[in-house]
């Protein structure tokens, strides 16, 4: 088969994951002349720090997701592939599908992080995280079922439990996802519910360490803290979780009532790292070169929340955002840029990465958050306007932003959560309160089958 | 648990689906002294009419899905259950549930229908059909990894066959998504593929009938038939398919070798009309008397596409659309409010149904629809905008209409479709061209178990 539209010549270059990171580098090689393939398992690119908006039914999946072909249309060098990977041939330089493998001869490896539930991973079914599209369609279904099972439970204490909420882990995620959930329950439901009152509902935040938002200074942290208190989201610091289970979980030597139990703590690189067979550190992430390369193999790169890097200039720890993702992708590309145009014989030395600190932003609820640039922090009202603007206009320069911009500022003004359906829900009996009209089975229905069971 | 803020007196009234008939018997209740009670095993009332929007990636699912306790709100003496519907017992007047049954004076039967293929029910598996949200996201999620599919498909048969698209049934939905299918091929795609060109996919469109469109005149099925021939769509009348499979499907004597195939074609009422024992139609609607009440049994009543009913007047039978569904919803509110508001002793006599027709539309791909209002007959863009202003301003009040304007206008506009999603594809292979670098794998990969499989 021909290759018809594109300019397919040079180096091979491939990506592995269409995130922050792997879509820069992408973009950054158009002019190059090397042949790009990225691969992604989804087809869309998710702008993940408006993941909460969707759990929160703010916005919808396709709100915060672009086809990852649409976003590299224009770069005319690159191929995109819907594939899962199996594995890396770091000695045959290839990239190991169910049936294939693809030759490279340049690796980005970009393929991100998921949960880590610190080795407890029977938590996964009772408290999911927030990663995926899949996964905060998850935490909405549970959300809104909450209230819808809260509504017609007859016992007190089954209720209360139906309306407690747990977010553990008070980073940026935790923070603003209990938030959100505070904010539903007193602001968007009250009216929809006759037998409950919704804005009882009871949202506890689990932080081990001693304060929230532990990479802000301390003086963030606590107006995170007040504006959430403020908000009516218990805070709770300095704790561990030790058991979660469908009916709550156990924190310290007190075990709380909880049906909804959120995962906003730990996180571990893409398993796919394993497969390389070099150094991982604790969290399971690549330990890279200064130049974000595998030890021992200068073709292949590690960017974005899988790579372990230290900032060439301070030697601190590059953190597992964004902006980090994407300045490593420019990296990269500048770097195998510099290689191809040099002349076969000449290696250009390599560039060490140096991690820029573009700030710091967390939203806390409706119209609050903290944010720190430099020296310079801010809070309250113009801390979230700014994290609206940065977040919505520059971050992601792809399609969606105005029609987000414009959903998200109008749901604000109004209160309105609009994204408010329950999906993927089989079985569901919610109809037992204590009611005139009510009759107790004393044995099931007589149902011949269960595919003879009718819907509603 | 004491009722809080419920008008909670009267007569009970259960209504079975949340549907346009469902929500529309609630509303006209609202200053009836009556005990609503609205059941439905979903939150949200679903725009059907716009359901295949959502199928195309033009709107996402709570573009056109609203929660009923929302729509509700305002009815000061009607709880909404979230629960599945195991039968009705029409002696002891109860609704059966899991574990519990609920007592009734008045049962409004409004769960709509479900597909129908005839007897052949194997055929659900490959040809999806277009009644829920999660049949558009299937619908939805096959169109998109047709072209991912066929981007990498190095042989050209199969290439050809991932890029067929067959449409059986030729009524209003058939013709809706038959057009769209190829405005995505000829439109939103082309720039995003390099190997394929989109633009080559073939949309058949299979009609048992004569003509499309059979509820319509001559005239305007002549006129969709041609403007989807403009569009590209190839028309097949007079034919029954007899066979479909994964591979393609046959109609006549003729195997097509077609990867998508999706149905329009049947319709059934909701399996839940069985447990009534009472006499159904063909289709499994229950046949109602002139009321629209079940035989032997007056204070049950069965509207919109559940019902096989007569107009009065005519003698014509109800059509199952969103109109019919809410007539007889507010003919049914209208019975009950009489009889309830009568004195004990006197029963008032019952008006029988008459359905005015307002009028039959179907949109023939962007910016052209077939509009019958009586005998005022239009067709092109003019028609295509009245359908546009009386779906969104008119058949649903709710409150995603402005919303889904401005996303819907703003679409047709910049010729988008932004709900490109690929959902729930859990083992993707899509990387097999014939390509330099590719190597066919010998033996599969060592990984030691599934779950070990990593992701891109």
């Amino acid at each position: 088969m021909a290759i018809q539209k594109l300019q397919w010549t040079g180096p091979h270059v491939v990506i592995i994951g269409g995130g922050f990171g792997g879509l820069e580098v992408a973009k950054r090689l158009a002019r190059a002349k090397v042949r790009v393939t990225l691969v992604d398992r989804r087809n869309f690119h998710l702008f993940q720090p408006m993941l909460y908006q969707v759990a929160t039914a703010a916005l919808s999946p396709s709100d915060i997701a672009s086809p990852i072909r649409q976003i590299l249309t224009d770069v005319p060098n690159c191929r995109v592939g819907l594939a899962e990977v199996a594995g890396i041939d770091l000695a045959k330089r290839q990239v190991i599908f169910r049936r294939h493998a693809l030759k490279y001869d340049y690796l980005v490896l970009a393929a991100g992080a998921t949960h880590s539930y610190f080795g407890n991973d029977q938590w996964a079914e009772v408290a999911p995280g927030l990663k995926s599209i899949e996964n905060a369609a998850e935490i909405r279904r549970r959300i809104l079922l909450a209230f819808e099972s809260a509504e017609y439970e007859a016992d007190a204490e089954s209720r209360q439990a139906a309306l407690t909420f747990a977010v553990i882990g008070g980073g940026p995620t935790g923070v603003e996802l209990a938030g959100a959930i505070k904010e539903i329950a007193t602001g968007t439901l009250v009216a929809d519910f006759h037998y409950i009152d919704t804005a009882t509902t009871r949202v506890m935040l689990i932080q081990s360490n001693e304060r929230l938002l532990p990479q802000f200074s301390p003086k963030s942290s606590e107006r995170a803290k007040r504006d959430l208190e403020t908000l009516g989201v218990e805070v709770v610091l300095n704790s561990r979780v030790t058991e979660i289970t469908e009916r709550g979980f156990r924190c310290g030597d007190q075990f709380i009532a909880a049906r909804n139990v959120f995962w906003a703590a730990g996180v571990a690189g893409n398993p796919l790292a394993r497969s390389l067979g070099v150094p991982l550190d604790r969290s399971g992430r690549v330990i890279v070169e200064p130049d974000l390369s595998v030890p021992g193999h200068p073709e292949v790169f590690v960017i974005g929340d899988l790579a372990a890097a230290n900032s060439a200039d301070s030697g601190a720890a590059v953190p597992g955002v964004a902006q980090a993702a994407m300045q490593g992708g420019r990296h990269v590309a500048r770097l195998i840029r510099e290689e191809v145009a040099a002349a076969p014989s000449v290696k250009p030395p390599r560039a060490a990465f140096v991690y820029r600190d573009k700030g710091s932003m967390a939203t806390v609820g409706k119209a609050r958050a903290v944010v720190e640039i430099g020296n310079w922090k801010i809070a309250g009202f113009p801390a979230w306007f700014l994290w609206g603007a940065i977040h919505i206009f520059f971050l992601v320069g792809f399609r969606n932003r105005s029609k987000v911009f414009g959903k998200w500022f109008w749901n604000w003004l109004i209160n309105a959560r609009d994204a408010r359906l329950i999906l993927g829900v089989s079985q569901v009996q919610i109809l037992n309160a204590s009611s005139e009209d009510l009759v107790d089975l004393e044995e099931p229905p007589r149902v011949s089958s269960p595919d003879d069971l009718p819907a509603a």
